[in-house]
């Protein structure tokens, strides 16, 4: 689909049609389309659990606000945000590092300048490191819900859970944020689209201080 | 251009064109098209400065580790994650609701329930409220990349900045966090772009726990 259709066409659908899957292609196709997004120092810190089973997104609902949709899309997916993901032993770091180098993106030899540039400009205070998760999955959840709507899918963003809950209930430790859910489905036919939401125009997003 | 060709050719650009500028009109469709991006109970916490002069972008570079594409680039965007977004009396919080109310989304009378909402959604903790930004804006930024591309433009998200110097010298208060910069313009064809960076595929970013 044309990139502007793209952006115009995606909505955060509230109704999915519960007759309808999301294949195993489908999904990984999205999941590794969004992937291209880039990345502070191209590390990545992005994972998603995905959830497919009635009764892990029943778990979900419940520390989600009682939310339908979680359990009418076929996909839900928790987006994670790593807040190491900067940090030396990383794995996503360490394998970040070796690709670079055989790409010739970097040098064996800058391994240490690498992990003390990375540290100073993400790892330096907590505040820091959650603005790294946070920032870097905003790119790749953003580019997912594109990329769905581009294979012909419709998907909903969630900030109405509650983080602990998630957290206790999918083993998710501190070194992730959860900056988002996301449902991926089919849009509800039957249902009706309420006409898109405002937007801020150029004047309104530009500022001087 | 079709989307997933977008999601391809957006690169991180090291080197600008010096002799070719983004028009007025460019610049003003890519932010409007980057703002159709969703986000936080459509609250937009959203703003960019837009850098085109020269002795602003000099003052903004000795602040960005004297990154030469800061010069180099006809447009700068410096970009803003609003922190208290979410808040009764922040003005695009309130002009917001006033838009929902129009367009149906909302209702007059559910303004104390709309305030309750995402103020224990977003506002609790300077954790969530930074996070709330951040995320927000790295979905407008990535919108904000992909749109540039399809422009025919191009652009590269920095990282490597001094927080505290150019809030100081963009007189931007702490409201905001700065998640990035980011660069515009063309490429400059007489270097070589270096090959794609290295990407986790699907199994590399889904996890269970």
């Amino acid at each position: 689909m044309e990139f502007k259709e793209t952006m115009r066409q995606r909505r955060a659908v509230n109704f999915f049609d519960t007759t309808k899957d999301v294949t195993d292609a489908q999904l990984k196709e999205i999941i590794e389309t969004a992937a291209l997004a880039p990345s502070s120092s191209n590390l990545q810190p992005w994972k998603v659990i995905v959830l497919r089973d009635m009764d892990k997104k029943e778990t979900l609902k419940k520390v989600a606000m009682n939310q339908p949709k979680i359990t009418e899309a076929p996909v839900v997916l928790i987006v994670l945000g790593d807040r190491e993901g900067w940090k030396k032993g990383n794995a996503d770091f360490e394998k970040g590092f070796v690709n670079s180098v055989k790409a010739g993106h970097m040098k064996q030899e800058q391994y240490d300048q690498f992990v003390n540039s990375t540290n100073s400009l993400y790892g330096i205070s907590s505040e820091r490191q959650l603005a790294f998760a946070c920032k870097n999955a905003g790119f790749f959840a953003m580019s997912l819900m594109l990329a769905a709507k581009d294979a012909g899918l419709d998907s909903h963003p969630m900030d109405g859970f509650d983080i602990d809950g998630v957290r206790k209930a999918f083993n998710i430790s501190d070194q992730y944020w959860i900056p988002l859910l996301m449902a991926i489905g089919h849009f509800d036919k039957s249902k009706t689209l309420l006409p898109p939401k405002w937007r801020k125009n150029y004047d309104e997003i530009v500022v001087n201080f």
